[in-house]
Parts: structure tokens; sequence; C-alpha cells
């Protein structure tokens, strides 16, 4: 993995690793802490379900097994902040981790639905958030504050948005967030809250540092350490992205017939139409083979084989969704005080001799 | 209007007769056909309804009137080959008319939601696609047909889709598609099918011409004549998109303060979260004021009062959506044969002095 931080914990893993697995090994999965991991003990570890709901709940993770249908559901999670590194070849942003693109992993998630439990606990229709409470304490934001994040109610009862306690078919890893994670299917990493303790329908979105100040585009002008709460644009959905995964940028090959491969994920409930792959500038392109997505939330693997001329080639990838829409061109143009969500065409250089 | 052509019909309004009208009059909505304007007799008119449901219907307007509720939608229509003559300046499309931005208008638009008229007609579960058909002939496909397109069953019956009898309040006009028009919010203009006749549920998408061949983004190096049913990306939901309506493009200005407008439309039901304007070809960027949505399915308008320098000056445009993904900057990177789903930067040039 390469580490970004030790603590809080932050690493990704190498670009190759994340090639030819549809759902990410449980070692190779991105992780995005702000705050040192929690040590829950699972037997005192309750759920709160709170709020605007006609029944609160205090819910033990049997009781969750035993009162709601087991779901599982193929999501892609990929941090808001994924990419970023693109962002510092244009101009630094600093105190923010240098994430390339391996803050993206796959996984097989099953729990429950939260809308199930919602439904049990008698959602109010005035309830317009579901706010998320961890334990995990984050001093990044001012004064210490624990993990909190919220999506609106339209997307927490869709049906998707689980409660998981297994990832890829084995118990979720403390450091995945046992006993208990959200998984919300399409939205940035930052809203599937993990070590989960407390879930509140709200009129408005969580107050906390991590909805309302940070996880925000701010407009390039602007000087972060003066945003305050509400500004910018608020990330929730994912916006379309592709990476290069192999070969690494940099590297040597020989002459003859090279393997590109690499990720798309358009995020939301979008799929890729198409994947393209320029070796001349973006003047011309070759359509990569795409994989299709193990459901309407999971990234899709794509691969092409080219043949490279002598010296140094930039191999350029985009993908289009199901809308028509294209990745656009250029980091520079989307670069942000907080460097988030560069979804520009990936490009890696490599050397043919 | 700027006529495209005059049979069969096709017009835009000049982008300044869209600035100011959240609604846009109906003299002035763009009109798209792919025939001549069938003029129906509304007594002898009747809408089938059939397929895979169980109760096939055949109603009468009144029959809609009287057996389902009445529901209201503001909604943006927008053509698939909305600013066209934005790839045309790069490349030349054979026998594709040259749209501005003008092909995009937004309407109150009342009827019945589909979703209740498929209910009614009880939708069995094998349907995946509604099929809309009309008596309109259009010669463009090869042998006549008549034209038809599909959506998908999930959007069908979503709620928004209307079976709609009126425009901003007033009866339909034949030019729009009286006596019943579809009006499928937040996807291209061809999927809201006019003067409607048959309504089908089909486990395929419609196989006429304008569901599987055309409307389609092909690659830039395909050979659109050469293209079969199926090939390239079919469009439904319509891409993150913006235009300047005012000034227009070429116009002189005097010195001092000149109001910037426009409009900007997310598509599908997305809305915009940010537009952008640029007077140094995007190194940087101010931000316009921009009006809340009418819908979540509706254009946004948007202004700003900037000076300008002496001389020519290029004002570009561009919209941020609410999952933080921008328009793309160059149209010659979006360009394809049949020249479908521009959205690249928008840009106009004014004289002041």
């Amino acid at each position: 993995m390469v580490v970004h931080r030790v603590q809080p914990y932050n690493a990704e893993p190498p670009p190759g690793a994340l090639a030819c697995h549809a759902l990410t090994p449980l070692d190779t999965f991105y992780g995005r802490n702000h705050g040192a991991i929690p040590d829950l003990d699972v037997t005192a570890w309750r759920l709160v379900v709170d709020g605007l709901v006609d029944r609160p709940l205090t819910l033990s993770l049997d009781d969750l097994r035993g009162n709601f249908p087991e779901r599982t559901v193929v999501a892609t999670l990929q941090c808001a902040g994924n990419r970023r590194a693109g962002f510092l070849r244009v101009r630094d942003i600093p105190g923010e981790d240098p994430w390339g693109p391996g803050a993206t992993s796959t996984a097989s998630w099953a729990g429950v639905s939260l809308a199930d439990v919602l439904a049990f606990a008698g959602l109010r229709p005035e309830a317009a958030h579901i706010a998320f409470t961890a334990p995990d304490i984050s001093e990044q934001g001012g004064p210490p504050e624990p993990y909190s994040a919220s999506i609106p109610v339209a997307k927490a009862t869709a049906g998707e948005v689980l409660l998981a306690w297994e990832m890829n078919g084995r118990a979720l890893p403390r450091a995945h967030g046992a006993p208990l994670r959200v998984v919300v299917p399409g939205w940035i990493g930052a809203r599937s809250v993990k070590w989960l303790q407390r879930v509140t329908a709200q009129t408005e979105p969580s107050g906390g540092y991590f909805q309302s100040v940070a996880y925000r585009i701010l407009p390039a002008e602007a000087d972060p350490e003066q945003a305050g709460p509400g500004d910018g644009i608020s990330l929730g959905p994912v916006a379309l992205n592709s990476a290069i995964l192999r070969p690494a940028d940099g590297a040597r090959v020989s002459p003859g017939p090279v393997e590109v491969t690499g990720y798309a994920y358009a995020g939301d409930d979008r799929t890729v139409a198409r994947m393209d792959i320029s070796l001349d500038e973006g003047r011309s392109w070759l359509q990569a083979a795409l994989d299709p997505p193990a459901s309407p939330w999971a990234w899709q693997h794509w691969r092409i084989t080219v043949d490279l001329p002598e010296g140094e080639t930039a191999i350029i990838a985009r993908a289009w969704d199901t809308t028509g829409a294209a990745q656009p061109e250029y980091a520079g143009h989307l670069w942000n005080p907080k460097g988030y969500a560069n979804n520009s065409w990936d490009r890696i250089a490599v050397t043919c001799r």
C-alpha cells in the first residue's frame, strides 16, 4: 500500500493492484480515515435510530440480522480526493494528501437495507435528511468532533444504501468499519460512514464539519481557510471518472503489443457507455473493451492492446457515460482549493525500447 | 425564428429570445420534426395502450381526463442536436441541421402521468421498455416509417413522464403534438413523442430508426452511413449543458457594465450547482447568479455583470452540476459523426468600443 499518513491511517494500493479484480481484495481496499480507528466491543455495541421517527430504536447486531432481510450490493467506493495528485501537478494544495487513482475500490457488501430499518422505525414525512454518527474523533475541522455525515431521504430510502457487516463474503474488518458501516452506492466514500453508532432522521443535512464545510468544491479563487458552512458545491453522487492502472506511469515496455488496462466509474446511478484511449493527445481515439458493471453502482474494468512507437508515448484515457457525457480534458480547469473530484482525462507516459 | 428546414419544419428561436423567460412562450418554443405535422381529428383520435399489459386500453382524450389525476410538470426539452453548430466549426456534418443553443425550451406541461396509465393497464413484470408511436412519417432512415421511440420502464413509471394536452396553461398546439404528446423530463427531446397514438409495453427498446440507429453517439472515426441498429451510445438522459443568450455572438457593446445572461441545464434528474464565466480563456472564472430550477427537470437562467476591456473579448461559459462535474472544454474532442450532445464550454465574441 502507498501510505499517505499513518495517524490517522490513509493509504491506497498502487494502481496496478486494482487491475483484474472486479472485487478488490480486502487487504488492497483503500483506507481513508479522519481519526484513529475505533476498537468497538461488538457485544456492547448498539445502533441507535432516532430523530424524526415514530419508534426510536436501539438495535444489536443480532437484532439487525434477525429482523430485516439480508441484502447484498456490489458497490464501488471512491474518495472525493481520488486523483488529487493530478491537481497538485497544477498547483499545490497544502494539508491534503496526494491521492492517486487508488482511492477507489469495489466490494460486495452485505447487511440490511437502510430503507427497511427506516420504514420499521416509522420515518416521518418531515424528515429530509438521514445523518450518520460514528465514534472516531477528527481534529481536522478545528475543535475535535466525532465523524458525521448525511444523505437526503430520497437516497436513504432508495433501497441500495446498506448498513453492512460483511465485505466480499467475510466479516467486515475493523479497518473498514466493524461492526457496522454505511455503504452509500454511487456516492463519495465520505458518506459511507464507518463504525456506525447512530442514524438520525432530521430536517437539515448534518451540521458536522465533514458535511457542512469539507467535501465541497470551492471556486479556484476562494480561500479555503475562510470557507464557512454551506460554501461551495456539496459533494454527494460521484462524477464520471476513469484511470489507467497498467502499465504504470513512467514504465518501460518492450516493442510489440502492450495491454493497457484500467477502471472507469460513472458514479451516481449511471454506468459507463464507452471507454476511449488516445496515443496522440486526443486527436484520435481507440475504443477499449469495457466490462459490464456488476451493479448500477460498480466500476467497470477495461482493456485494449496497442502498439507503441519507439520512445516516449503519452497514453490518455477518458470515459463516456450513458447520457453521452465525456470526462473533461484538463485538471487545471477543475482545480479547486481542497482538491476534490479530479475527473479530468487520465494520462501516463510509457517509454518503449 | 431561425428556420433550418421548412419541410419537415425545423426551427429555433434566436438565443436572445430565450433569455428572461423561465417558461418559453409557445411561439418561441423550438420545433424539431422528422416528417410533416399531422392534422388529427380529436373526436376520432384514440390512444391505444397495448403490449405487455393485462388490460389493453383504447382511450379518448375525455377518458384520460376523466380517469386519471391531472398532473403538471415544468420540464425543459432539449434536442440532442442542440449546439451542433459548434461541431460544424470543427468539421462538417453533412445532412444535419446547424442548430444553435435555441433547440432548448421550457414549458409547464399538464396531462396525466404515464405511470398512472400503465398501472391502470396492468403493466406486466416482464415489460422492460415503453414504446411510443406517432403518425408522422419520416423518410430520413431509408424506407418511410412512422416516428417511434421508447424509454425504459424505470423512467416510464417514475411519475414525472406525462401524456400532456396542455402547454403553459393553454391547449397543446398542433405544432407541438396535439391532441396528446409524451413529455419525458430530463431526456432528449426525441423521446417526447408528439401526436401520440400508441403506447406499447415490450421487452426490448423500440426497433424504429430513431431509437435503434439515430440519436446515438458514434466514435468520431465511424462512418455514419455504415452504422447499424445498436451501434454507438444511445442517448436518453441529457448531459450537463449551458449557453450564453445575451449579448449575441459578435455583438458590439458600449464601454461600461455589460449584463451577460444565459441558461444552464443539468438534464436527467440533476440540477446546476454553479455557473462560471471566464473572460480570459478559462484561466480564471467569475460566478454568475443562478436561478433555482422550477423543477428537477428545468433549466436555470443565470446572469452576471462584467466590465469588458476595449476591443474584442471572448466570453466563455460553463456549468457545474450537483455531482461536482463540469462541462468539458472543447467541442472538437466531443465531435461525433451525427453531431449530437455538444456540451462543451459555450463561447461568444463581443467587441467593446
